[in-house]
């Protein structure tokens, strides 16, 4: 960490304040005298340190960190991938997983009919909301506990393990046998949430925030890790940008950056990163030839009478059709 | 609401797709046939349409909404400005509020001291947090419950009303005797908190998301204002920009075009906005020349020594002199 | 093209607005009468409308356009694909094309070193800069003139055609013999370069802007070709947002929704869509995958020494093992 | 300047980097070795070493630097406020321009009924533009050279001197006459007209560029200063975000940030950075309270028939209204 004090820092205040960070981190100060300015380095485990708090000392002009802010996600601390093993699927050592489901569930023959339809196309697993953030609040809201029991159902038909979306604290319980928890981009920093989540044994799929940079989403991922819960799945679904023909900017460069930075597994979702159905082919195909270790997708038997997102929904037809590409490009690579 | 067609959709279609929309919805539908596409128009209420089913339709290949989705919290349903009254004060009545306060409350002392000093300066709020939303797992997360009743201790000295954020649905109770309850920028989207403070009788002092659209944002009032409890304060503070230097970018025009869309009154943080102490004076001083009905503003006795954000705090001293300009500027205008 | 009138305007205006948008424009002008709003829809051919002057008159509340405003680089108007021929190869024809070489041209042997074995390793067009924008006036701003001399001699050697960047009107004579002239991101909306480029007949690259807009670049490429000059070849090179680990964000959705709008070709910039040589590979994959026409891609024989954009370049070792991977791809899909 | 090396450099390695900084360039440096990285910290003038060649070198990891990259334009380099007198009137010292006028020159009648209008209400300089940029070709494009004309005998009517944009390099000798030159917000980064108005004596009104960052606007500076010229007035005028509801985003923020690192003047341009005309009076109070030494407004007589930028244009009376709250706000400030 470099710490670049102001101009008009006199030697005493200088020294007082290396002494104290000395005192207060277990670190050690090295100071230089620049012509315009004198800078002190913080050498040790610097991500303790609050930089907020340094910033607002009177002597200080600015902080710079030079390690992450980030340690148990962090990859220099932990250099072997992390996979993670749920109901016998590895995500993480190399494969390619794709979770595929309707944006909501809707009924017993709607999510058992795409489970199945989505099994044999490859899927190996389902996902479905069943509590849904909704911007408005007159949209439909999900079928809630009703949604969980019907993909408990569907996962029960076909086999195929169950991700879905978790929008409150106190439904922890209730996702007990859930076997996939996703935490939404809107509840990436509800740091209550992810408090909660880094005490339970079971994978988070942790959404990658709107607006949230890399570091904000290693770091949300550390919240959930800190409280010893290291099962955590990245997943980069579009990032907010001036540009607004498609819904979201797929940062396509998030993949290998968080393969750099970090050991955890990270996948991609088309759907949401477009809102537009002509576009997860391309995108599906442009995430997997970067590295991703899953897609996640919308797919729904009937998109036109969808009870949302339908607009960025393939059919059945449509997701075997792209799914036979993506395994194909998968093996090429 | 305009809805465009594909160009190959067929009259048969067309006119089954216009049925549909005048039987589901309460609507007129008029209908164009253009040279490249055919183009619906829906007349009557459609702000419980939801746009995103109608984007899904096969045979649509857009969809443009003309009114705003928003009903509650529209000044067109609504024309009068909502003025909101909290022990004697009342907001968006065209006076000026000033809330000040610390960051974090970290002792009886402190705020009650920091208290005394605004109330002198003109501040007829008292700003503070107990539970602190925080990046990083390892930064402080405020006093909680402890802090609460500081606060409480600081109202009952000073007779200032007392202003404070909640980060959790099931802290409702706790927050009874708070007289505005903050929701901060990375809840602004947490539907689930939104849902539960509809249900209350208390003023909500609503914070823009670090990347939300005014629109977004009006809808989170709405969300609010859809269960029953139309007491909204807007705050602006700050968006996220490609430009770094600041750590948001104050989105300055969101005073007058909330003011134009919207009866609720909005208030404006040139603390997180800036993210530097330096930059509150400045900022405030336009907040309050675009129309803000008040600001919110970090004062620390002692920021050096802040456990957060010190780097954007005031010294009393800084704030009274602040203060003083501010009040001097709102007379002129 | 849609005009939303203002609640208070009268039915003798909206007559008189709609009759004069009649005898202005040849279109024809529907009217619907809502709840809250009237609306005005024009059918005909509105690229030729300037939307501000609508959205400029006193009982005009908004204007929507229904249509794309460029129809040169429209595919509704010419559905086939361009395909640009230079010196025999043909881009936009189905096959990838790589265009390699150095940020700046330094020297005959560098460059002539740097095209033969960029050759070897497959790419078709040598790219190099002799005039170079930079953001400093301090830094190297190429070789001018000389430069354009050195690149010739490598095609001479080697037989690759030349790409090079033009910064300026007057020189477009000195650019007669290269056979591809760039123009840069920071030039995409200088107006008075595209129009001169309009009127020869040469292959133009045309960058994305920094922050431009799909529909923005598509305007600036009707510029040109409002000239006269078709041969036009796009070129994502990442576009600016709040996430700063990496100079840019490549925009990887813009390569299908390019080809979904236009009939044009469009290749990708993986050196400046994200600064690090470590990310081209993958960067380049996921281009690749996604549908680009062809690549550009900065190499450089002694990257740590290269007079600007090191960090970006590639050395000729690892081109050679980033294309072999980029045509295994190309030959799987 | 903070070089990070990586941490597989070897002693060798880091001493020789080190020995070759100190002879390339004018700097003395340090070296800390810390836990997990090597840090080297160069000390003396680094404004004229190129950043990106450093990042370049196979052992570097990262860099950052701790002064600025520009100097001519930095307040540290020349602590007071640059004055620039036009006509008597004087630009960055203490006091209020307004910049008024239309955005296109139409007519002398339009120009000169428009000049004698803001004069009376206040304005000291007359804005228009005669060679206009416009994203669309089939746009107007200005009266050009006659445009210039009609300016200068709407000042010799009104005695107010005139701004006026230019485009193109050869322009220069045509603008001879004009009293401040505008380089717009397209063309901030187009180098070679920069450097060739770094060569002229007269004033240039520097436009910030759509998504510039405040440091390379101010570099855009350096570029004229550079070159002999420091008659640089900063405009700034939105910038872009995400939020589509203004055609930009106001950064009220960058008057006092420019206040701070720069001793350049800074007006402020309320109706780009809105694009809207209701927005003009509320932005521009916000301005001139922030600290900007001038506004740059749109008026026109007659905004429904302006034949560009009509929506965001105050007719005269209400630019009086305007200019009359502006000059009492300024009083009391």
């Amino acid at each position: 960490m470099i710490i670049v004090l102001r101009p008009d820092c006199k030697p005493e205040q200088q020294l007082a304040f290396a002494e104290k960070l000395k005192n207060d981190y277990d670190v050690k100060v090295n100071t230089w005298n620049g012509v315009h300015s004198t800078v002190l380095g913080l050498i040790g485990d610097t991500t303790q340190i609050d930089i907020e708090y340094l910033d607002a000392q009177d002597i200080v002009e600015s902080v710079k960190r030079v390690g992450e802010p980030y340690k148990k996600a962090n990859r220099k601390f932990h250099p072997e991938n992390t996979v993670i093993e749920v109901a016998g699927r590895k995500i993480g050592d190399g494969s390619l997983h794709i979770m595929a489901g309707p944006c909501s569930v809707e009924s017993e023959e709607q999510i058992v009919g795409i489970a199945e339809s989505v099994a044999k196309s490859g899927a190996t697993f389902l996902r479905g909301g069943a509590f849904k953030p909704r911007t408005s609040p007159y949209a439909f809201q999900g079928l809630k506990a009703e949604g969980l029991d019907l993909m408990k159902i569907a996962r029960k038909e076909t086999g195929l393990p169950i991700v879905t979306e978790i929008m409150r604290t106190s439904h922890i319980d209730m996702f007990e046998s859930v076997d996939i928890i996703q935490v939404g981009a809107r509840n990436m920093q509800n740091f209550e949430l992810l408090k909660e989540l880094g005490k339970i044994d079971k994978p988070i799929l942790l959404k990658r925030g709107l607006s949230a940079t890399i570091e904000e989403w290693l770091m949300s991922a550390e919240y959930i890790m800190a409280g010893g819960n290291n099962k955590v799945i990245l997943c980069e679904r579009g990032i907010r940008t001036y540009e607004n023909f498609t819904r979201n900017t797929l940062d396509v460069s998030a993949i290998p950056i968080i393969k750099k930075l970090s050991h955890l597994p990270v996948i991609v979702d088309p759907s949401h990163a477009s809102g537009k159905s002509w576009l997860v082919e391309p995108l599906a195909m442009a995430a997997v030839a970067a590295g991703a270790d899953g897609l996640i997708i919308e797919v729904h038997n009937d998109p036109p009478h969808a009870l949302s997102d339908g607009a960025q929904s393939l059919t059945p037809q449509q997701f075997d059709s792209v799914a036979k590409k993506i395994f194909k490009l998968k093996k090429a690579l």
